[in-house]
């Protein structure tokens, strides 16, 4: 961007997309990256680790959107005391800037954890969740956005260079392998958590030609088998080691997810219908597709969900 | 949103998306507008026409995007000239903002009039108007948007009310009728010029379930006859008096086109792919339908296009 005028609204602003570079190497071509969270409960765990993020804060927007409803403003309440914490702190840890959203729209599904998973509430659920991206997303993805870090506020614990890792293959999307820490029998244990990731399967194909036009395939209930390779899965059968082993995706959970700014602007979004009966954060994974990108999955690099 | 510390980039920005509203007195609760326009070619009369709209231009922010090829950097000279003159000029002819964008990807499609209209041309084509629709609205749209008006470039003469007789219907998706001047005999007269507002015909949707699954219906051409009703043909044939008479609509043309925010947001873009046998911004109508919004058109409402 050419230099502008002063003020907090400059009346002209020039930009040139070419100018905003995606590589395998980030920090060095100072790339900003906006980290995504839609949020309706505050986990410390989860900022205490966004906290630890070794990409350069200078070079990080967040953006948040909560549900309007009273979740919502306890989550609020705990993030803004956050966020406000670490902006007057040490200059290092600060972020290049915070936005922070309330819906205009309900979360009218319960999220009691049985209910939230009942496969006659998952469209009503993911379609709100699809919105509630949407909105996030066009609101504050900017001129200078090179990557949208998409990042779930149950998300606890990942490697620090989780950006630089991700960002390294230089791929349009890229989602590590999101699981969960447990006991079992007392003892510390790992399972996997988020069935979204997958390659697509003959099955599903062939189930989604003899569905209805607004239904929806979903991972992970048994009486909708697709025998889809399960990202989740393969490292659960048979665990690696190189963490940067990749394997190609058709569909990607949205719990950590690197997306090039580029394939959101080409218009890739989270569809909150049934898109090729797929939805929400799998529905954008197609769009990516038609839209002539590639998605990668990264089955041996670990990030973890809460365990409520 | 709340009061907001000084600086280019406040820290921390609040905002709720309830606060924006987008109702039938758009200038009575200050809804702010902003104008989106995709521009190969830099046309006087537009600009005149733009500056003459009388919603106020304190609530009108502008968004450009220009091809990265020699048309876009002859256009850009005169954009910039027009921009920089009038926002240094007398305060309240000042727009908001305005950002203006080049393009990273080429519009590799010939712009000469008769081979912008061939049919096999048109998928690319419509593809490439898309993506740079969709490159600009993802990047533009702000936390305040209430709505957003489509004004292609070419549009050289609309009623100086646009925005406030659009808005005044309070719907999701207006569009006005898009005509064209021109001399018959030496004779002032007028023709349709967008066919890319109608509503659904039976044949047209038995066409598309013949067709391939990448395949797209284009209006206009003899060999593929859809027998929709165009909202172009319904004013030629029977001209109306009452400006503000509504047709229900299914695609929707993007010469002069008012969305309200929210739907935008909620993820309607622009396919630059087949969407239901449909693309651009006939595909956003789709997918705007999709999202439970209706969409109006006003046949009685003229708007002018350039005639080349
Ligand atoms: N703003 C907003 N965030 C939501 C809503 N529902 C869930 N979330 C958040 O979206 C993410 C995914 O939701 P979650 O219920 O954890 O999904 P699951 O882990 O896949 O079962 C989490 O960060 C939630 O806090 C909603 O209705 N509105
Ligand atoms: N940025 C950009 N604008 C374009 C491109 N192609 C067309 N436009 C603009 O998009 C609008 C519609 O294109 P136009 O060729 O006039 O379409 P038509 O009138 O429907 O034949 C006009 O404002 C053009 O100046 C492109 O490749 N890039
Ligand atoms: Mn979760
Ligand atoms: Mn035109």
């Amino acid at each position: 961007p050419r230099p502008q005028p002063k003020g907090s609204r400059p009346p002209i602003r020039h930009f040139q997309l070419n100018n905003v570079t995606t590589t395998g190497d980030p920090i060095g071509n100072e790339e900003r990256v906006l980290i995504l969270t839609p949020m309706v409960k505050f986990y410390q765990e989860y900022w205490d680790n966004l906290l630890k993020l070794s990409y350069p804060h200078e070079l990080i927007e967040l953006g948040f959107i909560l549900p309007k409803d009273r979740n919502g403003a306890i989550a609020l309440k705990k993030l803004d005391a956050a966020v406000k914490k670490v902006q007057s702190g040490p200059k290092k840890n600060r972020f290049k800037g915070v936005t922070i959203m309330r819906q205009d729209f309900d979360s009218t599904v319960s999220q009691v954890e049985k209910e939230r998973h009942a496969l006659k509430a998952q469209t009503e659920r993911r379609a709100a969740m699809a919105r509630a991206r949407n909105s996030l997303l066009f609101t504050t993805i900017g001129t200078e956005t090179a990557w949208v870090l998409w990042l779930d506020a149950d998300m606890v614990e990942t490697p620090h260079s989780l950006i630089q890792d991700l960002a390294s293959h230089n791929r349009p999307v890229i989602v590590p392998n999101c699981f969960q820490r447990y006991k079992e029998n007392g003892v510390d244990a790992i399972r996997p958590y988020d069935y979204n990731s997958w390659a697509e399967s003959d099955i599903a194909l062939d189930m989604a030609k003899k569905m209805g036009p607004d239904d929806v395939i979903y991972e992970g209930y048994t009486d909708m088998p697709t025998y889809r390779p399960l990202m989740a899965m393969i490292y659960k059968e048979n665990p690696g080691t190189d963490i940067h082993e990749e394997m190609e995706l058709d569909g990607v959970g949205g719990t950590a997810l690197l997306v090039k700014a580029d394939v959101h602007r080409d218009g890739a979004m989270f569809p909150p219908f049934s898109f090729y009966h797929l939805i929400e954060t799998e529905g954008f994974a197609k769009m990516a597709k038609r839209l002539q990108y590639k998605l990668y999955g990264l089955p041996n690099y670990l990030v973890y969900h809460y365990n409520e």
